[in-house]
C-alpha cells in the first residue's frame, strides 16, 4: 500500500494516471484470428477452440436439451437470487425508456425522436473458474427491455465441452436461447462477421481478457459498434471520520479480487481512519486463504489523506473512477456534486457489490478515466434514437424562407431549391 | 444515373454497399502531424497553418475585437434566419433533457441516474468556400443546452488570416467565445492533446475532410471520445405515385451538392414517377451553372423500381440511410415502421434541407450504414449518464443475502464480505 499524507501537485498528477498498456503484440496475434474466422467460418472457430480451450467441439450451438438440463443443476437458492437481481435490473432499465414526445418547434413543423432497438446484438460472456452469470444479467436484461430482435451469447466451453449450467440457466431466464460455445478473439470475429452457425450482429457487448478487448477494438475500427473499451476495474472511496474502517478495507479488497491490475484508492479527510483501514487491510489479507495473491494486489492500493471533502471530490472528478463509494456523513450531498464517475455508491451501507449484482444499475462501466466522457451500459446502449420531422404547408411557408437564406449563405443552392419547388407548386 | 427496374437479390446486396475507402495512406500523413502537435504545440500549429492554409497566423485565438466586428459584417436577414434556426434547435434539444427519477428497485434500495455535462468539448468547423455556420449551430447549441463548462471551436483561417464573420457571429450568439484559427488534422491534435493556447478537451465533434476524419479516428483509439465516424452524405427517398417528381429530383440534387461522393437513391413503386424524376434530374442539371460538377455526381444516382412499399421499407432498413425522405400518401404510417435511419423526413412537404438548417433536429448523423447501431448527435452526445444507488439498513438486510449468494457463486468472497461486515456491525 502506498500512503500519501501530503499530496503534492505531482503526486496528484501521477495518481490520476493509469498504466498505459502496449497492445501492439496482442494486435499482432489477434489480427490473424479475425482473418481466419472471416474466411474459415465455423471450421476456424472449432480449430481455435481446440487450440485455446483445449476441447473439441462438434456443435457450436448449445442445444435446448442442454439448456433444459441446466435448470436441474442450479441450486434453488441461486435461482432465487438470480431472479431477484433480474427483477431489479429490469425495473431500473425499463424506467430508462423514453416516450416519444412530438413537439412543434414552430407552428406546422412537428419534430420527434423515437427509440428503436438495435436489431441484432451479440453478448460475450467470459469463461474462467467461476460462471459469470452476472454478465448475462447485465447485458441480456437491457437487450430484452430494449426489444432487440436477435440476442446471441458467445462463451468459451469448459474443459468437458459444456457451458456452466448457471450461465445457461440465466440466459434462458432472460429469454436468450442462441448460445454458442466459443470464446476469445475468435468469438468476437464470429459475431462481427458471421459464420455458417453464428449470425453476424450489429453491436458487440461484454467484458473479456486482453485478446477479447483488442478484438473488439479492431472490429470497431471496421465499423462494428461496441459497448465500451474495457480496462482494469477501479474503485475510489471517499471517506471521512464517520466511515467504518473494516467496511472500507473490504471494499478495497473486493475490488482487488477482480485481478492484480485493479486500481483501489481511498481518499480520506481522517488520518485516524486511514491508519485503521491500512491495519484492517493487512489483517484481512493475513487471514485470507488467497493471501499470496492479495499480498501482491495490495501493493497497488493508494491511501490518500486530503485536506477536506471539497478537495476529495475534486480529486475524484479528476480521476473519473469506474466505481465511486462515498462513505461520509454528508454522502447524499456530495453525490449531487459528482461530475465524473461510472456508478456511485452513496453512504455507509452501499458497497459496490450491490451494484455489481442486484441493486438494478448496470455493472458494465467506463474505466481508465473514460468516465470523463462516456456512460456505462444502459438501455441507451441497445437502441438508436432516430429523429423525425414533418412540415405542413403552413410550417413550410414559415420555415422555408429561413432555410433558403441559410442554404444560400452556405452556397448550397439546391438545398434552397428543395424548398422553393415545393412552395411554388402549392 | 443507374436505373433498376427489376431488382435482383444481387443488385439489392450490391446497392447496400458503400465503397470501402483505404485510409492507410492518409493515416501515414496524419500520424506525424498528431505527433508534431503533441510535442511542438502552438509552433507546430502555426507551421502547419502556413503550410496547408497558406497563411501566417501570429495569434491563434480569435480576439473579442474580431468577434464584435463580425456582427457588423453579417446581413440582418442572415442574422434573423440564424436566430430562428437556433431557437428551433434549442427547443428540440432542450426537450431531450432527462429528469432525475429516483426509484426504489426494492424497499430500501434507491437507484437513480443523473445526466452530467461533459466538462470540456471541442467543436471542429470546416473551412472551404462557404462559411459552415450551420455546423456551429448543430454542435454549440446542444453543448450549451447540456451545460458543458468549456466549449471551444477550431476552424481554419481564410486566406487573409480571418475567420468568416458568419462563423464568428453564430459562435458568439451560441455563447462560444473561445475560437481558434486552426484546421485539419492539426486542429484535432490540438484539441485532443492541448497546446499552450488551445485547451485539451474531453470529446471532439464535427465534420471535416478525410484528414480530419482520420485524425479523429486516431485520437479516438487513444481514448479521446468523438461524436461519430463520418463518411460521405446519403439520402434515400421512398416515393409512390403521389410524389412530385420535381421535388424528388431536387432532393437528390441537394444531396449531390455536398460532394461527388454523396449517395443518392430513389426507391419507388411507380414506374411513371421514376421516369419523370430521371427526366427532371437531367433538365435541372442542364440548366445549372454547376452543370459540369453535377453531371459527374448524378452518375452515382440509383433509381430503383420496387414492387411495393413494404419492400421499399425493407430495402431502406437494410441500407440504413443517413437521411430518409418518405414521399408517399401514407408517409406518417411508414415513418412509424422505420428501423434504421439517421433522420427521417416525413411527407411531401419536408425536404432534408429543413433538418439541415432549421427544423430543430440535429444534422450530424450516422453515415455509411452505421445508422443500424448508431444515433446522430443529440443532447446525449454532450452528457454522461451516471448511475447512483443508496441502501438503507432495511434495504441492505433484504438485498444483502441475495448479493452474498450471487457473489459466492461467482467465487468473489470479498464481494460477499463487503455486505456482511456492514450487516454484522449494525
Amino acid at each position: 500500500m502506498k500512503v500519501y499524507q501530503n499530496l503534492s501537485v505531482s503526486d496528484w498528477h501521477d495518481l490520476l494516471k493509469r498504466p498505459a498498456k502496449d497492445v501492439g503484440d496482442i494486435e499482432e496475434k489477434v489480427l490473424p484470428i479475425l482473418q481466419a474466422v472471416k474466411t474459415g467460418g465455423d471450421a476456424a472457430l472449432k480449430r481455435y477452440t481446440a487450440m485455446f480451450d483445449g476441447v473439441e467441439i462438434d456443435r457450436l450451438a448449445v442445444t435446448m436439451k442442454e439448456i433444459n438440463a441446466a435448470s436441474y443443476l442450479v441450486e434453488e437458492s441461486l435461482k432465487k437470487a438470480i431472479a431477484k437481481a433480474k427483477a431489479n435490473i429490469e425495473k431500473f432499465h425499463a424506467a430508462q425508456r423514453e416516450p416519444v414526445k412530438t413537439m412543434e418547434t414552430m407552428p406546422g413543423i412537428r419534430c420527434w425522436r423515437r427509440s428503436i432497438a438495435i436489431e441484432k446484438v451479440g453478448l460475450y460472456v467470459p469463461g474462467g473458474t467461476a460462471p459469470l452469470f452476472s454478465t448475462v444479467l447485465m447485458l441480456a436484461v437491457p437487450a430484452m427491455v430494449a426489444g432487440c430482435a436477435e440476442v446471441i451469447i458467445c462463451t468459451p466451453p469448459q474443459n468437458d465441452g459444456s457451458v456452466h449450467p448457471a450461465i445457461l440457466y440465466t440466459a434462458d431466464l432472460c429469454g436468450v436461447s442462441k448460445i454458442y460455445k466459443v470464446g476469445g478473439a475468435q468469438a468476437i470475429a464470429a459475431m462481427a462477421y458471421g459464420t455458417e452457425t453464428i449470425p453476424k450482429v450489429h453491436k458487440l457487448y461484454g467484458p473479456g481478457n486482453a485478446f477479447v478487448a483488442v478484438a473488439k477494438q479492431l472490429v470497431n475500427r471496421e465499423g462494428v459498434a461496441i459497448d465500451l473499451f474495457a480496462g482494469p476495474s477501479e474503485v475510489l472511496v471517499i471517506a471521512d471520520e464517520s466511515a467504518d474502517a473494516l467496511a472500507v478495507a473490504t471494499d478495497l479488497l473486493a475490488q482487488a479480487e477482480h485481478g492484480a491490475d485493479s486500481h483501489c484508492l481511498l481518499v480520506t479527510t481522517s488520518e485516524t481512519l486511514l491508519g485503521k483501514v491500512q491495519e484492517a487491510v493487512l489483517t484481512l489479507v493475513a487471514k485470507s486463504p488467497r493471501r499470496s495473491i492479495l499480498e501482491l494486489s495490495i501493493t497497488n492500493f493508494s491511501l490518500i489523506l486530503i485536506k477536506d471533502l471539497g478537495e476529495a471530490m475534486k480529486f475524484s472528478d479528476d480521476y473519473a473512477p469506474e466505481h465511486l463509494i462515498i462513505c461520509t456523513a454528508n454522502a447524499g450531498m456530495l453525490a449531487g456534486q459528482v461530475k465524473n464517475a461510472g456508478s456511485v455508491f452513496v453512504g455507509h451501507l452501499t458497497p459496490v457489490s450491490l451494484g455489481d449484482y442486484a441493486s438494478g444499475t448496470n455493472h458494465t462501466l467506463p474505466t481508465n478515466g473514460t468516465a470523463i466522457a462516456f456512460s456505462g451500459v444502459s438501455l441507451d446502449s441497445f437502441i438508436k434514437k432516430v429523429t423525425f420531422q414533418e412540415a405542413d404547408l403552413h410550417g413550410l411557408s414559415t420555415i422555408g424562407p429561413v432555410v433558403q437564406v441559410l442554404a444560400e449563405a452556405e452556397g448550397l443552392q439546391a438545398h434552397a431549391d428543395a424548398v422553393s419547388v415545393r412552395l411554388n407548386k402549392t
